[in-house]
C-alpha cells in the first residue's frame, strides 16, 4: 500500500465487484482478522473462539436458533429473558424454525438488577436451570454485569461450576473480577466472541453506552471480540492499524435482488480520539488518507465492492456497520 | 449556581420529585428554551415557530396523526413516502384513531434519489398533489435533501409556489440553497421546528449520520431546532451554555405504573469537541462540574426529578435523549 503514502485526501469510486486479496504476511506488523459472518455459515470455518450469545431486553428480530447453535453458552440481561421466553411465543412470525420448544432453549445465566424481568419467566428458567445472579449495582448497567459473568465464567466456571453462589447481591460480579484482574497471575487470557442481541437500536442512551463499552473493553480487553447484531446490521469495532474483514460471499449477508449487488456500509468515528484518517481498499466509495470525525464528514450510506473481503486501515479505533439484508 | 462553581466533580442522588425554576434573567447571558413534548400538547401553548413533519423510511410506530395535525408541511424522504402509505394500511394497528383516510394525509413535499419509493406510492402522492422533487446526488443523502427543501421552502414559497421546478435533477436543491446563502441579504432568518421520524434506530450509519448533521445544522443554521422521535425516545441538541428544559407534567411523555415516576435520559457527548463539563439541576443524578466523553463516564438511563422543567449547562453542544413511555 505504499503507492498511496502520500497524503492527498481522495474517495475513488470502484467497480460493484473486486478481489481483494489479505494483507501481505511479509509486512511487519501483523493485521487484525475479522469475520463478522461467520455465525451464518451452516458448517463454522473457524472455532478457534468460544462463542458466547447475550440477549438484551428488546423484542427479538431475527434468527435466534441459528445464532443460538453456534454459541458455548447463553446469558440474558434482566428484561432479555423476557424478550427470549416471548420469541416462543405461538404467535411470534420472526422465527423461521418449525416445532420449536421454550424448554429446548434455556439460557445458562440470567444476570441484572431484575427490575425488568417478568416473575414468571425468572420462576420459569429457574426451575429449567438458568443460573440467576441478582446484582443490584446502579453503577454498573445490565450490559457490563453480564460481560462480567462472561468473563468470569470462562476463569472460574472449570474449576468451580457453582463460582456466583455467595457473592455480594450489589456489585459481587463487578467486585470478583476486578480482584481476579489485580492478582494478574490468575486471569487466563482466552479468546472469547460475544454476538449480542437488542444492546442498538432501543433507548438512545443504551444504544450510546452499549458503543462506548466496545471500544472501552476493547482497550481493556482485547481478546474479547463483540459483534452487536439488530434487526438491520452488524456492528464491531476496527482497530488501529490495518483490519482485514473476510467473508465467503456477499450473499451470505446480502440478497441479489438484482439492482444491487453492494452491501451497504458505514464508518462511524464515535470515540474521543478523533479525527480519524482511513484508507480502504475493496469499498465502493474507497478512501485515501480521508479525515474524518464527528461535525465532519462521516462514511455513512458507503457499499462493499469486495467479494470475499475488504481493508480497512485506521489511524485508531473505529465503529464499522454493516447491512444484514437476507 | 455560584455556589458550584468549584472544580469539584460529583453526582448527587436527587428525590424523585423537585420543582425547578426556570434559569434567571438577571444573568448576563440568555438560555436555551427547549419544549420537546408541545407537540404531544391538545392545544399548542406556543406557536411561534413553524412545525415541520420529516419522515423517512422505516415503519411508523408512533401516533402519527397528532403530530402531523401540529405541522404546517409534512415532507417525506423517498421510502418514507412508503412508510406512510403503509401506516394506512387496514392492518397496521399502530394508529390510535378511527376510520384514517390516506387521501387526508398527503405530504406537501417528496425529495430523494428515489430508489426507494415504490412506483405505486410515487403516483399515487403525485397524483393527490405531492410535489415530486428527485434528486439524484450520492454526494447528499436523503435527510439533507429535506432540510434544503424544507429550508427552500420558508425562503421562496410566500413568493413563488412552483419554486422547484427547472432545478437541477442531479443537485439542485444544494445548488438553490447554497446559492441563496452565499447572497446572504435574501435569506429570511426563520424559526422553524422539525419533527424527524425514523432518523435514528434503522441502519446504525443512518442513525450515526443523522447524529452528526443535528449537530452541524446547529452550527450553520442556530435558527432551525430538529427533534428526532423514535419508537422509545425523543433526542435532540443542547447548546452550549445554559439550557432550560420544560413540559406541562412529566404524565406529558410518562405513564405513571405506580413503580417509577421518573422518566429516563441520557447525555450523550457525541461530538468531536470533548470531553464536556456537566452541571445539571432537576435529574435524579444531578451532576457538578462532570466531565464527560466517550471512551469516559457517559451519563445513560439517568432520570427526571423536575416535575415541569429541569436545567443543563454544558461547556459545548451535546445530545440529550428521554424516554416516551406513554
Amino acid at each position: 500500500m505504499s503507492e498511496d503514502s502520500e497524503l492527498i485526501e481522495q474517495v475513488i469510486e470502484q467497480p460493484d465487484s473486486l478481489i481483494i486479496s489479505p494483507p501481505s504476511d511479509s509486512s511487519s506488523s501483523s493485521y487484525n482478522h475479522i469475520q463478522p459472518f461467520v455465525y451464518l455459515e451452516s458448517t463454522a470455518t473457524t472455532q478457534t473462539n468460544h462463542n458466547v450469545l447475550l440477549i438484551l431486553n428488546q423484542k427479538i428480530t431475527i434468527d435466534l436458533i441459528s445464532l443460538w447453535k453456534k454459541c458455548e453458552i447463553i446469558v440474558c440481561a434482566d428484561g432479555g429473558a423476557n424478550s427470549l421466553y416471548e420469541y416462543f411465543n405461538d404467535n411470534n412470525h420472526h422465527h423461521h424454525h418449525e416445532n420449536l420448544q421454550r424448554s429446548d432453549y434455556i439460557p445458562d445465566y440470567i444476570v441484572g438488577d431484575f427490575d425488568s424481568i417478568s416473575p414468571d419467566v425468572k420462576t420459569y428458567y429457574e426451575s429449567h436451570g438458568s443460573k440467576i445472579i441478582r446484582q443490584s449495582s446502579q453503577y454498573y448497567n445490565d450490559f457490563t454485569k453480564s460481560i462480567h459473568c462472561i468473563q468470569l465464567h470462562y476463569q472460574l466456571n472449570h474449576t468451580k461450576e457453582n463460582w456466583f453462589e455467595s457473592i455480594d447481591e450489589v456489585d459481587g460480579l463487578a467486585k470478583l473480577w476486578n480482584g481476579l484482574n489485580n492478582s494478574s497471575d490468575v486471569v487466563v487470557d482466552i479468546d472469547i466472541t460475544i454476538y449480542v442481541l437488542n444492546a442498538i437500536g432501543g433507548r438512545f442512551d443504551q444504544t450510546v453506552q452499549s458503543i462506548n463499552q466496545l471500544y472501552i473493553m476493547n482497550e481493556d480487553y482485547p481478546k474479547v471480540t463483540v459483534f452487536f447484531i439488530t434487526t438491520n446490521d452488524i456492528i464491531f469495532l476496527l482497530k488501529k492499524g490495518v483490519n482485514y474483514i473476510s467473508y465467503k460471499n456477499r450473499l451470505m449477508f446480502h440478497k441479489d435482488n438484482g439492482s444491487s449487488p453492494t452491501p451497504t456500509c458505514g464508518l462511524l468515528p464515535l470515540s474521543n480520539k478523533t479525527p480519524i484518517i482511513l484508507n480502504s481498499y475493496g469499498l465502493k466509495y474507497d478512501m485515501r488518507n480521508w479525515k474524518t470525525e464527528m461535525l465532519g464528514q462521516v462514511s455513512s450510506s458507503n457499499r462493499i465492492s469486495g467479494e470475499t473481503g475488504f481493508i480497512v486501515e485506521c489511524s485508531d479505533d473505529i465503529v464499522m456497520n454493516i447491512e444484514i439484508d437476507v
